[in-house]
C-alpha cells in the first residue's frame, strides 16, 4: 500500500486544510497517510531564518484572505477568526505521546485538535483545552497533562522535528512519498498524479 | 474581456512557468493577460525583510528540484541548469521602455527573455544578452542599450515595482483578477475556477 508522509504543525491553517484533502485523496485512492509532527517555528526561524507568515508584511495580509479563500475552494471548513498565533507545543508533545501509548487514537487526537482550533474558535494553544479534545476521545485527561510535561515526551517531539529538517521538510503541510517532497496543500494535485503514474 | 494582471520578474522560474500556464488558460478562455513586472529582490529583501530563495536553507534545495518537477508537470520546457541568480534589472527596463515605446512587442519580447534564460541557457543579466534578444525581434539594440540607462526608464520601472506592492502583490509568479490576488504559478487552477464562476 502506498502510504504517504504528512508533516504536520497544529499552528498552520494549510497544514489542516492539507490534512483533510490528503485524507480524502487517500481514502479514494486506498492509500495510507501517516501523520509527522514537525514545528514550523524552529524550522523555520531557527533553521531557515525567516519570520512567521502572519508576521511577514504583506504575505500576512495575503495568508488571512488566502485561507479563507483556499477553504471555501475545497469545501473544508474554517473559522476566519481562528486564532492565528498560538503555541501548538501542548498538542504536539500529546500527538506525540499517543504515537506510543495508544497509537491508533493518535490521528483522530489531531483530527480532533485541528477541528477544534480552526473551526470551532477553541484555542489549542491552551494544555487544558488540549485535554479537554482528548478527553471527549475517551483519552485521560491528567495521564495527557502528565505525558507533556514529561521530560521522555518532550525529547520524542524534538527528534521528530530533528527527523523532518534531516529530511528536508521545511514547512507544513509537506507530503512525501518515498524521496518525494510535495510542499503546500496546493500542491496535493501533483503529489496524486506522482503516484498515480510512478512519477514523471 | 475578462483581463488578469501578471506580475513577474524575469528572475523566477515560477514566474516563467506561470507565464507559460496563464497564456495556455487564457488562450482556451479568450481572457487577456497583462504582463506587469515586479521585482522581486526589491519587495521580498527590502519590504518583507526575507532573503531570496536560493539562499534559504532547506527551501534553496527543494525548490531546486521541485521547478523541474512542475516544469516537466506542465509540460513547459526549462534548462535545469539555467543560472538560478542575475541580476533582471537591464530586461525589466527594457520591458516597461518597450511598454511605452513599443507596446505591442513587450510581451513577445518578456516571452523571448524568458525562454533565452530558461530554456537556452543564455544569462539574462547581461544587458548586451538581452539586446540580442530584442534585436531578434526587430528591436534595435542601441535604442534599447541607451533606453535601459535612461533616467525615464529606470523611474518607470520603480514605479511599476511601487503600484505592485500598494496592491499587495509581494511574489512572482501573481495574478490579479478584479481585487483578487492569486500568488503561485500553483494557484492557477483557482484563478481559473474564481473567473469561471464568478467567485466563491
Amino acid at each position: 500500500m502506498t502510504t504517504i508522509d504528512f508533516y504536520f504543525d497544529f499552528i498552520s491553517p494549510y497544514a489542516y486544510l492539507g490534512s483533510v484533502e490528503v485524507e480524502r485523496i487517500a481514502a479514494r485512492r486506498g492509500w495510507s497517510v501517516r501523520w509527522q509532527p514537525m514545528l514550523l517555528g524552529i524550522t523555520m526561524f531557527k533553521v531557515m531564518g525567516l519570520k512567521a507568515v502572519p508576521d511577514t508584511p504583506l504575505k500576512g495580509a495575503y495568508a488571512l484572505h488566502d485561507m479563507a479563500r483556499f477553504a471555501r475552494f475545497l469545501g473544508v471548513p474554517l473559522d476566519p477568526m481562528a486564532k492565528l498565533q498560538f503555541n501548538p507545543l501542548a498538542a504536539a508533545r500529546a500527538f506525540v505521546w499517543l504515537q506510543i501509548a495508544a497509537p491508533e487514537r493518535a490521528k483522530p487526537f489531531a483530527i480532533a485538535v485541528y477541528s477544534a482550533h480552526w473551526c470551532d474558535g477553541r484555542d489549542m494553544g491552551e494544555a487544558t483545552a488540549v485535554a479537554d479534545v482528548a478527553a471527549g476521545l475517551g483519552i485521560g485527561r491528567t495521564a495527557l497533562l502528565d505525558a507533556i510535561a514529561s521530560q521522555p515526551v518532550k525529547d520524542r517531539l524534538r527528534q521528530s522535528v530533528d527527523d523532518s529538517i534531516a529530511r528536508g521538510v521545511f514547512g507544513a503541510p509537506t507530503f512525501v512519498v518515498g524521496q518525494e517532497i510535495f510542499w503546500g496543500a496546493d500542491r496535493l494535485p501533483q503529489l496524486e498524479r506522482w503516484i498515480e503514474t510512478g512519477g514523471w
